[in-house]
């Protein structure tokens, strides 16, 4: 199988993750945080050091704090959720946002009836490739009309691979008070985060994709002054007799046992990942792919310009609904995509592909090979010639 | 190590298990349900075998739904916060609820103001034991009198190892039309369920438990009559253009990307589960625990009759804060035992054990043996004689 599908999850998993999954699993599945012995002492231990590396990651150090959570989506609804909302609110999304975030603000929206707006976009047609961008200064001229309470962002689009200008959106929304919210699914560990230097309150990480590690851990960083309500509860190991949460420390946002197999993965991930090295692969893959595409007579291309673009290329072909695409790469030529809509419910407004039910989505990871996107072309040339 | 902390989280796991684990993990972790080739598609199919089993092991099937959370706490939030509570409801609890349970009613009794109760309670003491269970003819009576909307029982007590009659308790609040909620992480594989015969509307099990499944998977059964207010939004890899959670299927309830390998773990784990096996053992080694700790000086036990207990002992040595035996059991006899208050809020204002703040507890599993047992009471003797 040539896998194109790392946008989902990246796969496969470096040897030196999966055997130390294996060997926590064997010697430490224990509950961490609970137990006094050794082993739950030792579990804790990994957890700790797992935290400490990412704040590292995102240079967070001392000014934000992290929660561990099971998937970025959980994340999302402890975060949605715990926002101290007011009906007077004004809520701006990126029209590239997940629906880890857009249902989850249209479900307490109803409750709370605080606005949503979307950031403003442009897109541009040249030949067959609709470049899409956000639009800087209608988002200045936005957020002086009507100021922001909340950006939602993705960091990178898992649609089409656009890095969004999260600095100077960030900094203009700040700028009037705002708080920034982004969603590093498809970023941390692949782009820059740096909460010393950039205008983020809070950021969503999932364990799975950009940083390598396994499903089961995802999470948030967010800084020490942002306050969020506690919408979960449940045991923390602490305090039993105490039906209230405890108010500080990781418990706060941290109910069950922690899943320390997938902890321990990610910190073995996190260990090995040159954050610069898959960088400029995704990035030298990406070009190739983008060129490749728009070579082929009859593919019509969504990119961001080239500078903006990481990872992941959205695309149809005349003639062929997304999913016919998807069905024949897999059934006649063993290449794994996406196709559909990939849960983003506002972009398809704007890069127009309804027509076809969504896009042809391709994505890279650390282990694709130039040999694995030439393959790719190639077959993508051979269905084109077919029409 | 001596491994007696199995109500915490079962461990070791079997052979089997770890290995369908790393094999899932280097083959099929990708994102189920979702993608539109092969591997995605076997991915699917390992998790509809496992729902299968579950709801077979239930007795489920037709009846009721399953759904898969990250842990049982997530699911109890998500089934507390999911009803749809009226000002009058009244709750009933056991006095051995899990803080999964008892902190979450406490955060929407916030909320909604219903009334919580606890179900009537008796203890014997007879020498160095005090005997403890629900008292039926109270609750009977206490129904009649103020007519329950809904019934929380722990199955089995994670502090004391009490299985509670909850097909006595259940059929009571059935017929006076109160649903049934049960607890079952520490009892679905180990003791019966049965969803056709028994008066349970929902069980919640823990994978990592009972069924010696891994971290990272849990759920619930519910009754297709139960209705529950959806409380996560996120993206179920359909409908993605519509703002709104699908309304039936699995991803009424699940959310965001499932965890493939955890849920393959808990398949081969249910592939080799011998429910009569385990709790024959179980017994054995449970009433081995009971006699040796009865007959030490100066051992206080906390312990249901003989016939409604399974797995977990709790007790306390005269002169020791319950911490300290923990400690000197880990550090001078390499013995893992959980102190404290494990996260049962209630419990311990009928077993009279805050003198000792908590119990010493010691919990059996599949793998633990009449040595490990053995040697667990020798080194509990030494302590007692060093007093």
């Amino acid at each position: 199988m040539i896998y194109l599908d790392n946008a989902a999850t990246t796969f496969p998993k470096s040897e030196s993750m999966l055997a130390r999954m294996d060997e926590v699993n064997r010697n430490l599945a224990v509950n961490a945080g609970r137990g006094s012995y050794k082993a739950a002492r030792q579990a804790d231990e990994i957890i700790a050091n797992t935290r400490e590396k990412l704040l590292r990651l995102a240079n967070a150090n001392g000014v934000a704090d992290i929660f561990f959570t099971s998937s970025a989506t959980i994340a999302f609804n402890q975060i949605i959720g715990g926002i101290e909302w007011k009906n007077t609110d004004v809520v701006y999304v990126s029209p590239f946002e997940h629906n880890a975030v857009m249902r989850t603000l249209h479900f307490w929206q109803k409750k709370f009836e605080f606005s949503i707006q979307v950031l403003p976009y442009k897109s541009e047609v040249a030949g067959n490739n609709k470049y899409h961008f956000i639009d800087l200064d209608a988002v200045k001229f936005q957020f002086a009309k009507n100021k922001p309470d909340y950006v939602f962002m993705s960091y990178v689009s898992n649609v089409t691979g656009y890095i969004l200008p999260i600095e100077k959106i960030g900094t203009l929304a700040k700028s009037v008070g705002g708080k920034v919210i982004v969603d590093g699914a498809q970023a941390f560990g692949l782009v820059p985060v740096n909460f010393k230097t950039m205008p983020i309150d809070l950021l969503v990480f999932a364990g799975h994709k950009t940083l390598y590690g396994p499903f089961g851990v995802a999470g948030f960083i967010k800084t020490k002054e942002f306050s969020l309500s506690q919408i979960f509860a449940g045991g923390t190991g602490s305090d039993s007799l105490n039906l209230d949460m405890p108010n500080t420390g990781s418990s706060r946002y941290e109910v069950g046992s922690e899943n320390i197999v997938a902890i321990a993965g990610l910190e073995a991930a996190l260990d090995e990942l040159v954050q610069a090295n898959v960088y400029e692969n995704e990035k030298e893959l990406t070009k190739l792919l983008t060129t490749g595409l728009q070579g082929i007579k009859n593919v019509y291309t969504y990119l961001p310009s080239e500078d903006s673009h990481i990872g992941i290329v959205s695309f149809n072909i005349g003639g062929y609904m997304a999913s016919e695409v998807g069905q024949i790469m897999d059934e006649d030529f063993d290449i794994a995509v996406r196709t559909g809509y990939h849960c983003a419910p506002l972009i398809h407004d704007y890069i127009n592909d309804k027509s076809f039910v969504g896009t042809v989505r391709a994505s890279v990871g650390k282990f694709t090979t130039e040999k694995d996107i030439k393959l790719f072309l190639q077959a993508i040339q051979e269905l084109t010639e077919e029409v």
